[in-house]
């Protein structure tokens, strides 16, 4: 299986909630993730999308980003979330796509760094949702990864 | 039926996604909403709560505050949320509550001041989850209240 197939996978078997908000991993690469949700899964009463539902999907995104990087490490390390902003500048109104994209060398070597010397890294993620070429929903997340012990 | 009984059928009606999450309002008075929802419907990978659906169930207990404030204005003012941070002290490893109560007189007034000479007031409204009496997931939405034209 490809990783964002394995992604997915993980996913759909271990977050049921993710199968009824339609989430698909169409790309899981260590630089870049996207997770897609189709609308009429997420509707609201005003035919936009549920503020809720465009946080779980940035924040799958982003927490999709950090499996993907350490999936040779998993069973070794724990993948935690301590807090979380989102910003909804535009309605949603149609399937939407949210992307993470890994922060700068400097920030993500600093970061694996960090995990390597402390046994805890923390890391800011950001994940965007674009409508017709726009940023629509802005998230920041913070997460840690811990090494696990013994 | 009462009006807690009409808020929650009416996010079951509208916005689907809340069956999923087996979100039930089991609260709603103009002074405090509480909506709750399962373990078992939004359980994660570590066997605790997932982070989208504590965001979904408190954005539902702050909007149905505001609904319920405005229960007899419907159809004439929109319910619109800008922003949200949310603060995961504690994972939540059981059946959970959000409660949203309204904010100060003082607040309350200044709000529907705002909103009745410009026909839009701002509010901050913050929702909690409670696990063995402890504060465990901190929500603030961004909400404004706008009166439909024409």
């Amino acid at each position: 299986m490809s990783t964002q197939a394995i992604v997915n996978q993980y996913i759909h078997d271990h977050i049921p909630i993710t199968i009824a908000l339609g989430s698909v991993v169409e790309l899981a690469t260590p630089q870049k993730v996207m997770v897609t949700a189709p609308f009429l899964n997420n509707i609201n009463h005003k035919q936009t999308v549920f503020g809720g539902s465009l946080h779980a999907i940035t924040t799958l995104a982003c927490w999709g980003l950090l499996y993907t990087n350490f999936i040779e490490s998993l069973g070794k390390i724990d993948i935690v979330i301590s807090k979380s902003e989102i910003d909804y500048k535009l309605p949603i109104k149609s399937d939407f796509a949210a992307i993470c994209e890994r922060p700068d060398t400097l920030i993500w070597t600093k970061f694996e760094q960090m995990l390597a010397r402390k046994g805890k890294g923390r890391i800011c993620l950001e994940a965007t949702i674009t409508e017709n070429g726009k940023i629509a929903v802005a998230y920041q997340g913070e997460f840690a990864v811990l090494k696990q012990v013994g």
